[in-house]
This record gives structure tokens, sequence and C-alpha cells, in this order.
């Protein structure tokens, strides 16, 4: 049975820039968590006003998009039977590693503070099993380390075809890496476009990260006959 | 074409109860909070050592279950076609309406603070056309009102029946009500039991209620060919 590999790229996930790091905004939001700016995500709920001057600021600051896709992914049939690798390329190309067995936080804030650690130490729990790790990597380093037969890319400005049909084709072959933008609006980067094989628009409107990949999972399911 | 209305059923939401505002966990997140206790909704993240002698304390205190499967199931092609209706009953026989056009937070806190203001004034926002309302109702109360075709509950102790069928039944009734716990753990109470007509088991092992509905939704845009 195919081994589906999900890879949530370009994420919205950073830490502050030292560019914005002395905004009014900032200053208050390190006092209340008492770190260092280095040490927080970028978060637009917070950091609204201090991101409006940043360089493509409508695709950053979205810790949120990871949490949730995580949440959307990991409790599943799929993942359970160990059949689902899920990575975290960030639009500043590093990776996070996830190990399938993490059961991440429900809250939002808390797993604000674990990404933060795993900026911080490199791989999070310390002191035991790593079950998320981050390292400096390229998509296309990713990609070619993960080793898969087949680069599907999810966006609104693919060729549409029914997800069915996508699930369908790549639950027949080992290991296909299914690409979904990790950022909140705009296209990918040209670089990261030439990785896709093929660039599919599995729906007419514009879906949450978390809502494509929750539909790719149970798709992807119903077709390796793990669901029905 | 059919329409869909979900209830998520007994969900676990509900203010601090009395009977513990005195314990010092409590009396802590009052202070931080800057509200009452009767103000701050119960949360087991916050709450854990204070809920330990509530009676079936297992079941209660869970607001991220209701925020995640609102997440999930707002943002959809379903109910963007105006073919969902969203309800939660709380477990105190409480049911909120959600107006389909709302755009819920995806910041956890922040949605806990509007449903606690939800308690305090009955409907939110205040002064503008109310996205939310809360009144006191059982659920067969409910049940009558929506006025349904049919009431089927999702649980694992119904029969088992695949989800694709389950659907392709249920998009062929003009109204179908699907019934899904809101609660961690343990059964719908024998009252609940008694107002469903048919209860299915839809996957082998339990699933999130976010990850439920994600798939309820799916499946049945699958079934009425809104997705393909």
């Amino acid at each position: 049975m195919g081994k589906l590999i999900v890879i949530l790229v370009e994420a919205a996930l950073e830490l502050i820039p030292t560019s914005i790091a002395d905004h009014p905004s900032i200053l208050h939001y390190k006092r209340k968590k008492g770190k260092r700016s280095d040490q927080l995500l970028l978060d637009r709920a917070y950091h609204h006003f201090a991101m409006k001057h940043l360089p493509e600021a409508e695709k950053r600051g979205r810790p949120d998009i990871i949490h949730l896709t995580l949440l959307n992914m990991l409790n599943t049939p799929l993942n359970k039977r160990g059949l689902l690798e899920c990575y975290i390329h960030t639009r500043e190309d590093k990776v996070i590693q996830v190990d399938p067995e993490i059961r991440i936080t429900r809250h939002y804030d808390r797993f604000l503070g674990l990404i933060e650690q795993l900026y911080t130490l490199g791989e999070v729990p310390p002191a035991a099993k790593p079950l998320l790790k981050i390292e400096d990597s390229t998509l296309a380093q990713l990609i070619e380390k993960v080793n898969v037969t087949k680069v599907v890319g999810l966006s609104m400005h693919g060729s549409f075809r029914p997800l069915k049909e996508v699930c369908e084709d790549i639950s027949q072959l080992p290991r296909v890496a299914v690409l979904i933008g990790g950022f909140p609006k705009g296209q990918y980067k040209k670089t990261h476009l030439q990785l896709m094989d093929e660039l599919y628009k599995i729906y007419r409107e514009r879906l949450d990260a978390w809502s494509i990949a929750c539909r790719v999972i149970h798709q992807f399911e119903l077709a390796s006959g793990i669901s029905f």
C-alpha cells in the first residue's frame, strides 16, 4: 500500500524579524511573554501593526495554519497505520520533521511555546525521544531526501482535477508527496513550482490549508481502502 | 438538494461551576483573566486539578473541541452554498445557534473570550447582527425546532456502516440531522440515544469530533455532487 507524504510548503512560520523588533507592539509582546524577540514566533493576530511594512506581509506570520493542519492530520486512521509522513517547509527554508507519534497540544499558546522551544533547541521535547526536529533545508533538498515517486502540488492556480481522481492515482504509487501551501494567500515561488510534477486545483474555491489536509487524507484513505 | 444539519451533542462547554470556584488554580485563573468565575469557561487545560472531583469530569471542560469543530465546518463548499446548519448542544442543555456567515477566530483564547461574552449577553457580537445566539433548550426541543426528516447519530457504540453509505442515504433526504458527540470520551445519555433514528459507527477507531465533522461534510459534499 502506498505511503502519503504531505509537505506544507512555504509555511508562514518564522521568528520575529529583527527589523521590527523595536516596534511598540512587539516590545509590549516581549515583555508580556518574558522572552527576547528572536525567541518568539511572528503572529499576525498579535503583531498586525508591526507587520505592516514587512515585505510579503500577507504571506507571513500565521502559525495557526500549521497548528490546525497538524491537528487535522495526525489523529487519523492513515497516520495510525503508519502510512503518513508530515513535513513543514517554512518560507525561510527550514524543515520541521514531525514524528507520527506526536500528540499536538490543542492549545494554541502552548503550541507557540513548543515551536519557539524547537527553534531554540533544534528538537523537542528536550531530553526525550525528539518528536519534532528542525533543520535548514530547501524544498528541493527535502524532496530529494524523502525519495518520492511523484510530487503533486495543490493550488488555486493549477488545472482543475477532482481530488478523488488525484487520490486514486497517487494511492497506486509507493510514495507520493502532496504539497499544500502553508500560507494564507498568494502563490508558490517559481522555484518551488518547478519541483512539482503536477499542479492541481481540487476545488473551485479557496479552502484553508487545514481543510485541504483533512480532505486529502480522507480521500487517500478511501482510495486505499483504509476508510469506507 | 438536501441540507445537512450538524448538531454537536452534549458539548463539553460550560462556565466554571460554583462548587470549584474557590480552588487555588481557579482563583489564580480568575485573577489573571480579571473576570469572575461565572464569566469564565471551564477548561481542562487550565483547570485540570480543580476539576478532579467534579462528577463526570472526563466529559467536561473541553471548549477546544467546539472551536476546532467549528473551524473545520464553516469554511467549506457546503456551508458557502447555504446547505449546512450548525448547532452546539451543551451538556447543560443550552443550544448555540451558529450563523453560517460567522468567521470563527482561529485564536483559541479569543474564541474563549467570545463564548464567555455569549454566555453573558445571550448573543454576539453585541450591537450588530448576532452571529452566535445561546438559549436554554434540550436536545429534544432543538430537534423538534429544526424540523428534520431523520436523526442519525454517530458513535463508537453504533453498528458499523461506512460513512460513504450513510452520506449517500442522507443526501437523498431534504433535511437530515447528523449528531456528533461534543465530548472527549464516553457515551451519549440514554435520553439522547432515544432521539436518534439510527446510530452508526463509521470508523473502527475513535476519531476527534473535529475530524468526524470534517469527514462528514466532505463525504456529504461528494454524495451531493458539490465536491468531486
